[in-house]
């Protein structure tokens, strides 16, 4: 491997395997409790807790280093009401777009196209993946491997909500090009 | 929304909002320690802790909860130096099929095509997605939001590998087709 001008990793902390082998079991029976849930309360959190969150998925390995993310986080009532009316266009999806089969793998989960919890929620994190991004100069300038790194950051997104003690509901959008 | 025959959510877990703050910041804090690590030991470690992270990142949301995600874990030296063969195709990546910005990206993570660390590393976890199943009677059952899916398990396997104390590194195939 060729030498590059990196600090040495210093912060890697290393336990004994006993520990290793407790803290992996009880990581993940802490996040087998994790569930979506799509019944949410309207109390309020602090925001700098969802901030923190948001740091840890930044923290998601991505191609080249280039973080092709962008996190954004509603919690005022009228963007919240926004999303929720153009989520809610997904009963065109439910009625038109999804086959049969996509139909009866979603029957057991209760989900349609009525999405009040998108009011509700305190937060409203939407996630979008950057291809590339136009420079100064009308330069473009590629991302690689986008879908795979936002996937990462959103996985340890979720991870960090359960872990501050908070409930979350992934949800991939329908037909959404506002 | 429709009612399901779903059990209650028992297993909730809510922290005094203080508690919340702090765990989102260690969380984060911890985490902000994690680096994609490319020069390997070769010590052993217990099979059950790899297999503790992955029924972690198993615990995902995923699209109408298929579970569209192969973990194969390889630990044996000739699979290994088997991936790492072909791995080293990627070769062929620097030479030829990598755009000039697409190297010049990738420059200052001093990468390039020469792998050891895939037959140092005592685990390599290959993770596949998959898009649909043949199931008997060659009946097709089609699987939603793969990439989506996979991508976040795999957040949340590399955080368990983080969490138990080692180390990981996230490597995107080249043009692998074995």
């Amino acid at each position: 491997m060729s030498k590059s001008n990196f600090k040495p990793y210093t912060d890697y902390k290393e336990y004994p395997v006993d520990e290793m082998r407790k803290r992996a079991k009880s990581f993940y029976e802490d996040m087998k409790r994790r569930r979506a849930v799509r019944d949410v309360s309207d109390r309020t959190v602090p925001r700098e807790i969802i901030e923190d969150c948001l740091r840890r998925a930044g923290t998601a390995p991505n191609g080249a280093n280039k973080q092709p993310w962008h996190f954004a986080v509603v919690s005022d009532g009228s963007g919240k009401k926004e999303i929720r009316q153009a989520a809610e266009e997904e009963q065109e999806f439910y009625k038109n777009r999804a086959t049969d089969e996509w139909l009866k793998a979603l029957a057991p989960l209760g989900t349609d196209a009525s999405k009040p919890f998108l009011e509700e929620a305190p937060y409203l994190i939407a996630i979008f993946q950057k291809s590339y991004v136009i420079k100064e100069g009308d330069e473009k300038e590629t991302f690689y491997y986008v879908k795979e790194s936002v996937g990462i950051a959103t996985g340890m997104l979720i991870t960090a909500i359960h872990n501050a003690g908070l409930a979350s509901l992934t949800h991939t959008p329908g037909p959404w090009d506002f």
